[in-house]
């Protein structure tokens, strides 16, 4: 043989571009950990008894361009016809400049919530100027950071009015010119709460009976309503009114604000977010700052650093569910944040003059091929719309239809006999010529005349987006120098390790990222006709038997669009299920003490009394008391939601005993996926014993963290329960939908795919593996230094490992704060803090990471231990230390410094890049400051001149 | 009308989104410049004589996302088969993470060429990588940091050897087995050089005839030879050998070093850059040691900064054609920096084992083809290879070939009865199977077994890439990280301007951009059949089209793929049309003293004589020297070369008159097209009297600089000398080609037809408008503080404007040097120095930038003058002042500061931004030391210790 074959694979995803540490490495972090293989070291962590009997098989893995290519061959399998459905979704146009910018920017998309608001000041500023454009258009003083999507918006809109009436009755009036699936997801979520759902015309309105109405406008028909009256109404009876409004037609219509509404809810998908045949995309919600208590989902703020500059952080977080838990109100947890950020940006992009000619045009439009019709001698209702028209054109709605998808144009079938168009930004004359060709009209579309049919009375009169921001110089050059300087004052996954447990932050490779743009995923309406969506099918029916194979269930819904929606999702199926059996009462639900603050909020929403399990001295479920609550509430037992590997990070040899309990009290068990990263290949949670489960794709599955969404939280079930999953208006099923869209947010499906067909079996379950060596070379290298609180039998951690620096608090009185803000000055973002103990930091490494890395992190942790020494052994102050300094900013270095210890000490301690060294743009930001002085829309232009002086 | 309907135009690309200042701005703009219009301004600009009359209409301009559209229907026009057509252009895949976070993101492609090393670090380390990786490859000391393309390449080493030679013969010899374009480029570039070509096999070569041979390896047939002996006889004569490489044959073949090659030169291209229809891609030269004087090229060597540290710059500049000018041996001026870049990286990608597994793959594979096809009795050639063979298939060649394309395979015809076929990374078993069919062999490509075919002889022995950097951890997370710290250490167009006189740094927008990256115009062999390549060769006609309409020429040729290139090109025509009219003796040119250093360079290059013109005060051109000389020559005339705009940025008045008087003495006008950026809508070259120019489309027309490459050079000519325009051996015309493709870099095409069918005519007659502006208000904006030298009879300045920074060398002691280095405190690169006036500064703002950027701009000048005023009027010190110590660091400010101003004084000058400033990663950096002490490989480990101690 004349040269050596290599057995080495260039282009082996699995182990060399996924996963962090090389073999070398490996085999050094398992010499460190004094175990002799990676198989020991799993056998020493995960209880024999748990494990998965049969290895993964998904055949052959794919390489990147095997990937790609197949993944290319799926996407010819959609069909991009011009979808003019409406119903809620939009073609609408995605400048490039944003979508090469943020969409396809790993800066942008790889980064994680803001809870760290020091390193994430770049993409506040960006949800702060979606607030802004959300209140301005509607009129309302205050909006959120964005919720999940229109439909599961108008449920939060509903329950938020019953907690804010002064209105009793327990009933809810609905409009029934909302789309369907708004009133459907509604339903779904009325039902639990024994919300009696009221869905009629405005006219029909009693306000005295409901706590609160919802209108939809422009209606899904396309009428426009002045909806004043209505409020004023519902106003004298105690009751809560809302209009969901399309963001587009509030550029021109009289907005919510001004009609009285109190809340305001809709989608800004078509600002600039592709249809993505269903999500993601940024829902909002806007009301009136007497109610801002009592709105759910993420809001950003304005406050100021410890040097008294602006620096933007979320605000009010006590109003959550990870702090409210079963007293919350909503599950809300992931937003839609990345795509709020492009809509912000989209509305940055064009300002309000341009938003303004864009919806002018829309409605011309609509208004040319409307006269077009009606000179055919067609009846085109309403007379007067925005964007959207309904045609009764009796017998021919079969042909009408089918002509028009032959044209290359889907139109919506309304009732039996009618046609909806809603025309948008990317209809084009000859879309207009198609639909009247359709229509067997031939004619082209020439005469440009304006003619406007929108009610005087329901014109705008306000001003909207007059801030700065919105009239920025709006040359490309500009916008991506401003997407860039945001970006850059951010740490992501780009730049350093995210070891946030319970969040998974692993690799977003570039090749599962590439999909997502192209036009076959992302031009997609969400209700299509089943035939142009075969891709997607296919797509969805292969990862879903993945999934089933992975979790060992028999079943998946796609629907749920985040984890927390996974959980409501989840529960709901049991209580249906429940139902079905004639079994409707029970409804106590079990969750041990240390559960993630979603379970007992999804709970909640399903209606039912959370019994609360106390963990004993090991943080793992007190199996007496979890056995003497079962028994004691036998007879009313839904279920249980426990989560594993538990949230402190151990594979607890009793959960099957936990679940056999559960079912033997006649409950289900509900077990979170949220851990699902240590068990992959390894352990299925089906086969031990629990009967749902969601996926948190965005965690184990490689969707990225957006900066704090878009997410997806499918569920698996057992056999038993697969009839009681979600279904939709649309698409059918049994049950009501959880979202808008039947598949949840599908466009992000191509990610998880792409990792499980690149992976294969054996790579997802040695993903798993590392994942567990990485946390455990972790919880080695910082023994002695810290307490690593929660250990299994083996003195093994599982894919994450708990610091207790509770002791410090005392000793040196450094706080978990200071060690999370010090993190910064060595240029990583801190650990999950204060969960799920207070005063702990718990690292979750994932596979992804490389043991240099880890070590940079180590290295990092150790440094700060010694700095507390040096604080607890007198050698520096108790006040002035680089800890309650951190993080340390340029403006330090620049400013005088008086300070016991050296600007080296401060900006570069160990773990921090010399060169490369991220700076945060602000000091330590002030949580408290901002919450007693709360604003939440972008400060005004002369708050910005007193900031300068 | 209900609403007032807005002329705003959202989608305006033209108006908003390429040109930066508002209309808003404009006008405060031109009440600075005390003028009524910009219709005044250009009126005061540029001479009535020679504007062009008619307005350039090019239809109704695209929105962007109409672009796309369009972009795609031509982009179908495409046929993508899999071309193993060989012949130097190879499928190859280009890791989706390279792709990504190189290739697509404007931080790499919007830089510029690194002249300024301290903001320059990241690209610098990046091409230093490419240097290691190729004089590894290659077994040679020194490599440059790319050249345009292989053939090219090949040329330059042959004009190369020529110089370094003892021998004085004047004949080269070329290896038969030369890839056809290699030889005919080189044939070109020899005949005006009178060097004789002589072609043959390797057994016909007679060093003593010779001053140079050069061989291909593997040959162009696939033929395996050891070139040591032909070395040794070359040695013995004082003859220079070169060896042109495939490098991923290197990485199992004995390297041309090791046989005693002088030179190595080939194309990066298959290490990761898409094919492109022919470009562009990197080509490599790699010497001994001892020439690198000679080497053409740029040259990233190693250096200290001012602190000692470390820092990468270009290094042995005077052996460059701007400096060299009719002395430089090359007119090489743009690299290829971008894809060297994305070959490094896919070096470091996969490192020395990946890339030998990758070869090993190719060979094996290439081995089971030719087995499959000697089973079916075809007689394979060579009998060993490396992944080349060729098969003699008599009267069937037709057959075959044809048989092929319905398989989906691109096959080489070679002579009237062969096949060529070259595999590939990308070939799969099913492609090996489609060829089998073409020859009509059904076959499964099932046999795996390890077969090899190389000579012993010829196995490589020594190693490669033993540096760490290609052994770093190849995880995607690393990669991507790592990418990204060597992007934020440059300063690019993405975060601020770049005022670089006569480079026209203007925006490179992303829907320019996004077509690259489709495969329908990034996987096309260059020498596809015809019909296969008809959206390439509809969009290069209308680009033709509306480039001769800017221009006022009959005929483009698109071959030349730098501006350089283009010059040559354009010479080469004239010099064809002298030797067509029997006026083959006109060799003389002449050429302003201002003129850019390539001119002469290039006239060298055709074997003109070059004479040099006078400039009167206000540096136009001597009109009475240029009579004087036209005169004295008259019977030797070959034309002048003259830039318009001049290089000082007027419009001479006199240009027409120059242009008569050299046609009147029997010579052509080459008019530099540099300066287009002025000219397009208002003024054709070819009006004035131009017999041809080059334009850069990568200054005028959008293409990006990619930190040095690649560039686009097509020169447009007078319908006289249409017939002399390049050709090319594949696809035809009667003369040589100049570049290995016959339409230069093809994939970079769809960026600047992209920009003239988004601005049409009058959005491209604005732009220059706005561009004159924005000069214009610079160089008003800095009156009184620096004197703007070379104005125009109004008082008016073109698109760029000349500051005279010589006064403060001996009133205060800077330096041109020190202000551009002050200049990156205030976060701008600095404008071009010391060109076309020595301790001058040239800045051209283009229209792409806004007036808050120009003001930014114009006040950190300001603000320097302040601070040399400071010094000339004593309040501070000469030496130590922060001009002297620009630029400013991190590590200036953590240490200790021992200067008379403030670190605020330093690090914050006006113009800086707060928050988002650019930090550079290293101090000025010392290029006397760098030369000294020559380093063009990445340095060994050890050094990185010492540094760190």
């Amino acid at each position: 043989m004349p040269f050596e074959p290599t057995d080495y694979l260039p282009y082996d995803f699995a182990n060399r571009r996924h996963i962090g540490p090389s073999p070398q490495e490996m085999a050094e972090m398992l010499d460190v950990l004094g175990t002799d293989s990676l198989q020991t070291l799993i056998d020493e962590t995960i209880p024999k008894s748990i494990r998965q009997e049969t290895p993964l098989d998904f055949g052959k893995p794919m390489s990147e361009s095997e990937l790609l290519h197949h993944m290319r061959e799926v996407a010819n399998r959609n069909k991009v016809l011009t979808s003019l459905i409406g119903q809620g979704y939009h073609g609408t146009v995605t400048p490039p400049a944003i979508q090469r910018n943020i969409l396809e920017n790993p800066a942008w998309y790889t980064a994680y919530t803001p809870y760290q608001p020091e390193i994430s000041q770049g993409r506040l500023e960006a949800l702060l100027n979606f607030q802004t454009m959300v209140s301005d258009l509607t009129g309302l003083e205050i909006a959120n950071a964005s919720l999940l999507d229109e439909a599961t918006a108008a449920a939060e809109a509903m329950t938020m009015a019953q907690r804010v009436a002064k209105s009793k009755a327990k009933a809810f009036f609905v409009d029934e010119n909302c789309h369907p699936q708004n009133i459907a997801v509604m339903r779904t979520r009325a039902e639990p709460l024994d919300i009696e759902l009221v869905v009629g015309s405005p006219e029909t309105l009693n306000p005295e009976q409901v706590f609160g109405a919802i209108f939809q406008y422009p209606g899904t028909y396309g009428h426009l309503r002045d909806f004043t009256d209505e409020m004023a109404a519902l106003h004298g009876a105690g009751a809560i009114g809302i209009v969901i409004a399309d963001p587009m037609a509030l550029t021109l219509l009289k907005e919510p604000g001004a009609m009285g509404a109190d809340i305001a809810v809709g989608s800004t998908q078509r600002f600039g977010v592709p249809m993505g045949f269903g999500g993601p995309h940024a829902a909002y919600i806007a009301t009136k700052d007497s109610y801002k208590r009592a709105l759910p989902g993420r809001l950003v703020g304005v406050s100021v650093d410890s040097h008294g500059n602006r620096a933007y952080r979320l605000a009010l977080q006590t109003r959550e569910q990870h702090i409210r838990r079963e007293k919350a109100t909503s599950n809300v947890c992931t937003a839609q944040a990345l795509l709020a950020v492009m809509a912000s940006m989209y509305a940055v992009f064009h300002g309000p003059k341009g938003l303004k000619a864009i919806a002018q045009r829309i409605h011309r439009k609509t208004v040319r091929l409307a006269k077009g019709l009606e000179a055919a001698g067609f009846k085109v209702q309403p007379d007067q719309f925005f964007d959207t028209i309904t045609v009764d054109v009796g017998l021919l709605q079969r042909g009408v239809l089918q002509a028009a998808v032959r044209e290359g144009v889907n139109l919506r079938r309304v009732g039996e006999t009618k046609i909806g168009i809603t025309l948008d930004e990317r209809t084009r004359p000859a879309v207009i010529e198609a639909v009247w060709r359709a229509f067997g009209i031939i004619m082209e579309d020439r005469d440009f005349t304006s003619e406007y049919r929108t009610p005087d009375g329901l014109l705008r009169r306000s001003e909207y987006l007059t801030h700065p921001i919105f009239h920025m110089n709006r040359a490309e050059t500009e916008m991506m120098r401003y997407m860039r300087r945001l970006a850059d004052r951010d740490l992501a996954l780009d730049r350093a390790m995210i070891p946030l447990g319970s969040c998974t932050m692993k690799l977003n490779s570039a090749a599962e990222m590439m999909p997502v743009s192209w036009n076959e995923f992302s031009l997609l309406h969400p209700f299509v006709p089943a035939d142009q969506a075969k891709g997607y099918h296919d797509l969805i029916e292969d990862l879903n038997s993945k999934l089933c194979e992975i979790t060992g269930y028999a079943a998946i819904s796609m629907q749920p669009n985040s984890g927390a929606q996974g959980e409501y999702a989840g529960l709901l199926t049991i209580a249906a299920y429940h139902r079905a059996n004639g079994q409707g009462h029970r409804k106590v639900c079990l969750i041990p003490m240390s559960a993630h603050g979603t379970n007992p909020a999804s709970a909640q929403m399903v209606g039912w009394d959370v019994v609360v399990i106390k963990s004993d001295e090991n943080g793992d479920i007190d199996l007496a008391d979890f056995r003497a609550k079962a028994e004691a509430h036998s007879d009313n037992l839904a279920g249980c939601m426990i989560t594993y590997p538990s949230t402190h990070g151990v594979f607890e040899e009793t959960v099957k005993e936990v679940c056999e309990i559960t079912h033997q009290h006649g409950g289900q068990v509900y077990i979170d996926g949220a851990n699902m990263n240590a068990m992959v290949g390894l352990s299925r949670p089906g086969d031990l014993g629990g009967d749902v489960s969601h996926l948190n794709l965005h965690k184990t599955f490689c969707i990225p963290h957006g900066g704090g969404g878009p997410g997806m939280g499918p569920i698996g079930v057992k056999e038993h329960l697969a009839p009681f999953l979600p279904g939709h208006p649309v698409t059918g099923g049994a049950q009501g939908p959880v979202s808008a869209a039947p598949f949840g947010s599908p466009s992000l499906l191509p990610i998880s795919w792409a990792y499980c067909l690149m992976m294969g079996g054996e790579g997802l379950t040695q993903a798993t593996r590392v994942a567990i060596l990485n946390a455990n070379y972790i919880a080695k290298r910082l023994e002695g230094a810290y307490e690593v609180l929660y250990k299994g039998r083996n003195g093994r951690v599982a894919h994450e490992c708990i610091i207790d620096t509770r002791p410090f608090a005392e000793s040196a009185g450094v706080t978990v704060d200071d060690i999370a803000k010090r993190l910064v000055d060595c240029g990583f973002h801190a650990p999950t803090m204060s969960w799920p103990v207070a005063g702990t930091l718990m690292v979750e490494p994932t596979e992804s990471e490389t043991k240099a890395e880890l070590d940079r992190f180590c290295d990092a942790m150790l440094a700060i231990r010694q700095e507390i020494r040096d604080i607890e052994e007198g050698r520096i102050d108790r006040e002035n230390n680089p800890l309650k300094n951190a993080p340390h900013t340029v403006e330090d270095l620049v400013g005088d410094w008086d300070r016991p210890y050296s600007r080296e000490q401060g900006c570069f301690p160990p773990g921090a890049f010399r060169v490369d060294k991220y700076w945060p743009p602000v000091n330590r930001v002030d949580n408290v400051y901002g919450d007693r002085h709360l604003v939440c829309t972008c400060p005004p232009v002369e708050s910005y001149a007193e900031a300068a002086e």
